[in-house]
C-alpha cells in the first residue's frame, strides 16, 4: 500500500503540470496580441508550449497503460487528459492563424478574448490542483462557465462589427475564422469544466 | 424507500421540462423565420427560453450533486443534461446571427430547416418523456436520425444554390454561416438521440 | 457457453467490416481527386459506401440491443460504432462539396490530404482487426496520431497559400471549406484512435 500511494500521486501531479502549461500558453498568446512584434517567434514559443503539453499527456497515457490501480476511473483520466490537450491545441491554432493569414494588426476584441482565455486557464489550474477534492472547486467551475458566456458575447459583438464595417471579403473571412478559433479555445476550456463536473458527480 | 421514489421522479420531470423548453424555442425560431418582423424582440424571446433552459439544467446538476441514489447512472444524467443544453444553445445561435448579421429577409431553405428542427424537438420531447422505458421510443429515435439526414440534404442544396447564384461574397459568408448554424442545431438534436440510445443500450 | 462465443464474434466481424468500408471510401475519394473525371458518378459511389456503412452500424446497434453478454462494454461498442460512422460521413462530405461547389480542378493539397486519409484508414483497419488484443496496436494508434499531425500541417499550409494568392473571395470560401472538411475527416479518424485507446486503457 505504502508503495502504491506515491505512484498514484503522479497522475495528479501530471494533470497539474498540463493545466499550468495551458496557462502559460494562454499568457503567451495574450502577450503576443498585446505586443504584436516578432510574431513568428512568439507563435513558435506557443507551439513549443503545445508540444510540451503533448509530452505531458503522453506521460499520463503511458502511465495509465502501466498502472493497475488508478486514483480516478481510467476513462476519466483518459477524458481529462484528452480534453486538456484540446484546449492548448486551440490556443496554438489562434497563434498559427495570425501567422498564416499574415495579420498585421490584432483587433481589440481579439486581445479581450485572449484575456478571457487567461482567466479561464487560471480557474482551470485551480480546479485541476484540487482534483482530489472537487467538491471544493464549485466556484472555479462556475467561473469557467461565466467566462465562456462572456467570451461568447465578445465573439458575437466582434462578428457583428466585422460585417457592419463592410470591409474586404478576404479580411472578413480571416477575422471571422480567428474569432471562431479564439471562441473554440474557450469552448474547449468549458469542456474541461464539464469533465471535472462529471468526475465530481460520479464520486458524490 | 417510499421517501426516495418521488425524489427520483424529479430527474425525469426536469428532463421533460428541458425537452419541452427546447421545443418551445424551436417553435419560436420557426415563427420568427416565417413572420420576419420585430426581429430583435423575437430573438430576445428565444434568448429568454435559452436562459430558462440553463436554469433547468442547473437544477438537474445541482440535484445530482445532492442525491445519492439516482434513477439513471450519474454520468448519463450528466451527459443528457449537457446535450439538451447544446441543442437550445444552437437554436439560440441561429436567432442571434440573424440579428447580428442584420439579415433583412430569410430564405425558404432557412424556414424549411427551422421546420425540421421543430419536428426533431417534438420527437425528442416524446423520447425524453419515456426515459423510464426507452425500449418504447425506437420510432422517435429513428425519426430524429431521418430528420437529421433530411436537414443535411436541405443544407447542402442551400449551400450549393448560394454559390451557384454567385452573389456578394459577404452575403455568401453570412448565409453559409446561418445554414451551418441551423445544421449544427440538428446535429446536436441527433446527439441527444445518441445519448438516449446509449442509455438504452446499457440497460438492455 | 459454446453457443455464445460465435455470437460475440459477430461484433468484431462487423467492426472490421465498418473499418474496411471506410478504407474503401477513402480510396474512392483519393481516386476521385487524382482522376477528376465523371465527378458526380464518383461522388455517388462514395455516397453508396457511406450508406453501406450506415447499414453496418445499424446491424451493430441492433445486435447490441438484442445481446445480453457483449465482448466489450456496451457503451464502448456504442462509442466505437458511432465514431466509425463519423469518419465515413466526413469523407463523403468532401466528395459532396466538390460536386456542390462545382469544383473544376482539385488542388495538390487536396490530393495529398486524401492520401493521408487512406493511410489513416489502413492503420484503422489494422487496429480494429485487433480489437481483441489492443495491446498489440500501439504502433497503429501512434501512426494515426502522426498522420493527423501531418494532415494538420498540410491543411495549414494550404489555407495560408489560399490567402497569399489573394484570389476570388468565393473561391477562397469554397476551398477553405473543402480543406476544413478534409481535415475534419482526419480529426474523426484520430477520434477512432482515441476511442480504441480508451477501450484499451479500461482493460489494462
Amino acid at each position: 500500500m505504502v508503495g502504491l500511494l506515491p505512484r498514484e500521486e503522479v497522475f495528479f501531479d501530471l494533470f497539474t503540470q498540463a493545466a499550468e502549461n495551458i496557462l502559460q500558453a494562454a499568457r503567451l498568446l495574450k502577450a503576443m496580441l498585446e505586443r504584436y512584434e516578432q510574431v513568428p517567434e512568439q507563435a513558435a514559443a506557443i507551439k513549443a508550449a503545445e508540444e510540451r503539453g503533448d509530452e505531458i499527456i503522453h506521460q499520463i497515457t503511458d502511465r495509465l497503460n502501466r498502472t493497475f490501480i488508478t486514483p480516478l476511473d481510467r476513462e476519466d483520466i483518459h477524458a481529462l487528459a484528452r480534453q486538456l490537450d484540446n484546449v492548448i491545441d486551440w490556443i496554438e491554432a489562434v497563434a498559427a492563424r495570425l501567422v498564416d493569414y499574415r495579420v498585421t494588426r490584432p483587433t481589440p476584441a481579439a486581445v479581450e478574448l485572449a484575456h478571457i482565455i487567461v482567466h479561464m486557464a487560471e480557474a482551470m489550474v485551480e480546479a485541476v490542483r484540487n482534483l482530489r477534492r472537487l467538491d471544493r472547486v464549485e466556484g472555479q467551475l462556475e467561473e469557467i462557465h461565466r467566462l465562456e458566456n462572456l467570451a461568447d458575447h465578445v465573439h458575437r459583438e466582434a462578428i457583428a462589427r466585422l460585417f457592419a464595417e463592410n470591409g474586404q471579403p478576404l479580411e472578413v473571412i480571416k477575422w471571422k475564422d480567428i474569432y471562431e478559433t479564439l471562441e473554440r479555445a474557450t469552448d474547449q476550456a468549458e469542456d474541461v469544466a464539464d469533465v471535472l463536473a462529471a468526475i465530481r458527480a460520479k464520486r458524490m
